[in-house]
């Protein structure tokens, strides 16, 4: 069975890397005395040790060791023994182009459906849609493909930012885009607002966090579901 | 001898479409009766025709007629024999997705150097660049490439966004995305902010506007370069 927490973003404002997620995750990974960080994605540039020591003390303090797949010389091996899996932020065209890279996306989905808990935040939670599209990030690297984990049958905005009425800036609110990616595509979206994650248990997908979110369908006007409810999967 | 005005956007608040540039682009197109509209980009989904008439009624006032690219049988004859050129904004992804569809994209480069005047906005300005790997856009459809026209010798970050000190969002800020690209690219990027354009006039490429740009480097500090400057070529 499928357990999964897909959180929109690893930090809240003023409080500690993953804190807001602790009891949660002391249950998704309760049993587990090690976990595989993949910290391919490698927020503001920093290195993939430099991250995996920041996860690594989160954890510590959970109980649980935490290992950079970078760090093992076959990554395959390492998704198909580990007891759990941490995909973290920073940039979804690097996590999606080292996960291709490195034939990683494949093992990692069927140990996702072999029952393999797997927390996700940010692009690491973009990763668990059918494709990568409503990423926020910059096309920094050239993936050789956008189709992505497809563990939930809907593609996910992490981050997500409601219009400001006040601003004068004319980019695109994060509304338009998403609407921009309907002329294009029918798969539907949800947009998770910082504080809010999917909690996955085999095909229940239930909205967990203080926020109601967005969900976009194509051709239709998006609406808000709030926290608590189960998403039905007509979305798909 | 090249001829381009890149701006980071079509419309300032509170003005009308095209209206800030109207002194600049009644000079830029002198002489054109007819240009060619690029309407691929498709801002928020709007049809091509309906794209295509918003960019007519504009140039209607400049007393030049404007055709979309998307009318003509030939799209490569169309570039070939275009007096002018308007590139509008919308999604970069969608946009160098068509261009490479049409094959059009060597032929407009090939149309610039030889001094066809060209008007491009936020996706179509983004496009000038060496790639699109600083655009803002969702990626909506995977195109074949990044590699755009390199009418400029450095990439181009249209709608630059200055970060918000009041801000508690944890989403990353539009520097800190320049900066994931340095750890991937070398190109030097230029942050245009709304209101900023780029004059081209051959090797010459001077800052238009009332507000300063944020150039970034690899490896270096990022800083402003005031309006009215030219954009020193060991940028590349």
């Amino acid at each position: 069975m499928k357990r999964l927490l897909i959180a929109s973003t690893s930090t809240l404002h003023e409080s500690g890397y993953l804190e807001y997620l602790r009891q949660d995750l002391a249950q998704l990974f309760s049993g587990c005395k090690q976990i595989l960080f993949i910290p391919y994605a490698r927020p503001g540039g920093i290195s993939e040790d430099a991250y995996t020591e920041k996860a690594q003390v989160f954890f510590k303090s959970l109980g649980i060791l935490l290992k950079g797949i970078h760090t093992f010389k076959d990554p395959i091996k390492a998704i198909e023994e580990a007891e759990g899996f941490f995909t973290g932020g920073g940039n979804t065209f690097l996590l999606v182009k080292q996960l291709y890279q490195h034939q990683v996306l494949e093992p990692l989905r069927n140990a996702i459906f072999d029952g393999t808990p797997y927390l996700g935040t940010s692009a690491g939670s973009n990763i668990c849609g059918v494709t990568m599209q409503t990423t926020n990030d910059m096309p920094i690297v050239y993936p050789p493909s956008f189709k992505t984990l497809g563990v939930v049958p809907f593609n996910i905005n992490p981050h997500y930012l409601d219009p400001d009425p006040n601003s004068n800036h004319m980019g695109e609110t994060r509304e338009t885009r998403i609407k921009e990616f309907h002329t294009q595509n029918s798969l539907p979206v949800i947009g998770l607002r910082e504080g809010s994650w999917l909690d996955v248990q085999g095909e229940s997908i239930i909205l967990r966090g203080n926020l109601s979110a967005r969900i976009f369908k194509q051709s239709k006007t998006p609406f808000e579901l709030d926290s608590g409810l189960k998403i039905d999967l007509t979305l798909a």
